[in-house]
């Protein structure tokens, strides 16, 4: 008998968290196991707080928009689930399935996300549910466990290298030079801010840190004081996350008890300035690096569909508890394949840079390029109305 | 007899300072009239230096890449020419251009920059010097008086509409909100702050504050606390130049007399906190906005490749001491027409948004829209190489 299914987006958005949406979507259509598609709002709290939309309802316009659209469109959430299965929050969500006839749930997130997804899984195996959970990856840090990359991070990366590429540019117009430090995204995992290194040698950061290696202060002075005096400019990208001591009294901690970090580029600015007398400019890139539309790239556009796509597939074939992992086959010509994962492998795992990966401290090696390369290329062309995006407007009707 | 031209960026960068330089060399090569391309390295001090480069060296492929490349090519410099003409600078201008026989200085820049741009073509009429200097429209702070608009602003108000748009669909993902306050450029004219009104009603800032109007801090706390208690969020977007009482002790002071300001939606945002209890997220746009390729308005970039091209025709035609100004003749349809507009009458002159353009201190009037919409229309194509945009490599072969 068809069952719905339902979809949730959670954790931080990435440029193409609704590419995956899409693809599911789509893919479900062609099911005639799946009987209605459904979205939670608001991540896992649409199923707490039975906050269900019928997705099947929205325009194929709309829903052909998703893949530009920035932001997570479903609404996300940061809510972790409890540790005891007795908690009265396992059965609300197992109320909300019941009353829907959710035989299929997809969890679209990073590893806390995969927490959640994880835990679900359990809880219905436990209760003997006929209610298939699957992973969809998704995470502009990079960090998940058992997949070669993370469907967002291309993107992000792309957004990150060319972004440093205009401020460079901008920076190189002045004769007056001085030092320039970009924050770049990354609490644990210093991917994004590696991905810098991939642009020419007469335009990339002079330095960057990584949260993987031990901050150096006193070291980091000297060689941003050597190259300033040797090039008149000095310009380093460093992770939000990088292991600088700072006074983190006032620092406040988000239900998983990650610090809320940032920034750090604002306070190395002011270090190197009472230090060296350079004056520095800090600049966060904030918010837009995790999902600006305008930078999509197509490698990971697909590859976000695709795995979308796979997880309905193995769900509708009875498959529970597995996250799709993409597996690379070869760099050049890049070739991936798509493997479902034992998700209890990802939860709360955190896949860091390698030292391999690393030439020194302050760039990084050919293997690293080899890796991150292909995931940046290509563009999507993004259709924009009187010079600004289009964007997915859901009527997000209620079951 | 034909004489060399030679052409200075001037002033920060945009999305399409080169693409003028382009359009000033696409058309100084039509005209028997100028013997030899210069560029001026790092603005008015490479006439000052003689570090003059000859672009007619450069390989005609680079040439092209200029419509898409951020920073000033040619490097710039914010350096204000003395009062006194006897002053030894003008003499080593002079010389500069006598050593590589000069007839035509274009200056592009903003209202600093036509500054200079003035005092050096009244240099050449009071030395009864045979050499012809006119101004380029360039600032995307859109503060030019006598233009209708000026280069840049229209790619840099694309820029900052659209980043805000991604911004606020990260925003709305999170049912926990709060409060976000987005810093524009714009030192005492709001047009860019302005700009972010264009966007649909459901995603565009609650509030919107110009340095044009007095900022009232209670009034502005008393807005936010009502936006956030009815919407359980509140975006404002707002000009660097707000007139915020802030402690300025500190302040450093440029060569034209500006403030470096910087860090006003960092304190608004502690001042909500601190009154309201709401946290609230500061996100400075930062250099991006200046000279983002990527989102350069086709519109922009056409008009400013005219406005390099009609600086030369009028240059060989035997004019001096003007500015290329831009005309509107229609809004619907879009129709402008280029003009030279008398250089005394746009140095060191402030063209700010007018009231009328306001609707109230939180929204623009429909005639604001009228205006700007036609100025971010249309997209340029990017030539991207392995997913990084691909950029001019100058020889820079000195003469």
């Amino acid at each position: 008998m068809a069952k719905a299914m339902v979809y949730i987006q959670s954790g931080g958005p990435t440029s193409v968290i609704n590419t995956s949406l899409y693809g599911a979507i789509k893919e479900a259509q062609k099911h005639s196991e799946i009987s209605h598609i459904y979205g939670s709002l608001n991540g896992i709290e649409g199923l707490l707080k039975d906050n269900i939309i019928d997705l099947g309802k929205e325009d194929p316009a709309q829903i052909e928009l998703l893949k530009q659209t920035p932001g997570s469109i479903l609404g996300t959430s940061r809510h972790k689930l409890p540790k005891d299965f007795h908690n009265e929050e396992y059965s609300k969500i197992i109320e909300t399935c019941k009353k829907h006839n959710i035989g299929y749930v997809f969890v679209n997130g990073g590893n806390d996300s995969m927490d959640t997804c994880y835990k679900l899984s359990l809880l219905c195996k436990e209760l003997n549910l006929d209610i298939k959970v699957m992973g969809v990856p998704k995470t502009v840090d990079n960090d998940l466990a058992e997949t070669d990359h993370s469907n967002g991070f291309g993107s992000a990366a792309k957004y990150v290298i060319n972004t440093t590429r205009e401020i460079i540019a901008d920076a190189q117009s002045y004769d007056r030079y001085k030092g320039y430090i970009i924050e770049v995204m990354g609490r644990n995992a210093g991917w994004l801010t590696a991905a810098t290194d991939l642009l020419p040698e007469h335009a990339r950061p002079d330095l960057i840190y990584l949260p993987e290696n031990k901050f150096d202060t006193e070291k980091f002075v000297k060689k941003f004081g050597e190259i300033y005096e040797k090039k008149g400019i000095c310009i380093v990208a460093i992770s939000e996350g990088i292991d600088f001591e700072r006074d983190e009294t006032n620092v406040k901690v988000d239900s998983f008890g990650h610090k809320q970090l940032g920034g750090a580029a604002s306070d190395l600015a002011k270090l190197i300035n009472s230090r060296l007398g350079i004056s520095v400019r800090a600049i966060e890139l904030s918010l837009p690096q995790r999902a600006f539309s305008f930078l999509t790239s197509k490698v990971d556009s697909e590859e976000a569909e695709a795995c979308g796509r796979e997880a309905v597939k193995h769900a509708v074939e009875g498959m529970t508890g597995h996250m799709i992992a993409i597996k690379r086959l070869s760099d050049a010509p890049y070739k991936v394949e798509y493997k479902p994962v034992d998700i209890s492998k990802i939860a709360n795992v955190e896949r860091k840079v390698p030292s391999t990966m690393m030439k020194d401290d302050s760039h990084m090696d050919a293997s690293f390029k080899a890796y991150c390369e292909p995931l940046i290329k290509g563009e999507l062309e993004i259709k924009m109305k009187d010079g600004i995006i289009e964007t997915t407007l859901l009527k997000k009707v209620r079951v």
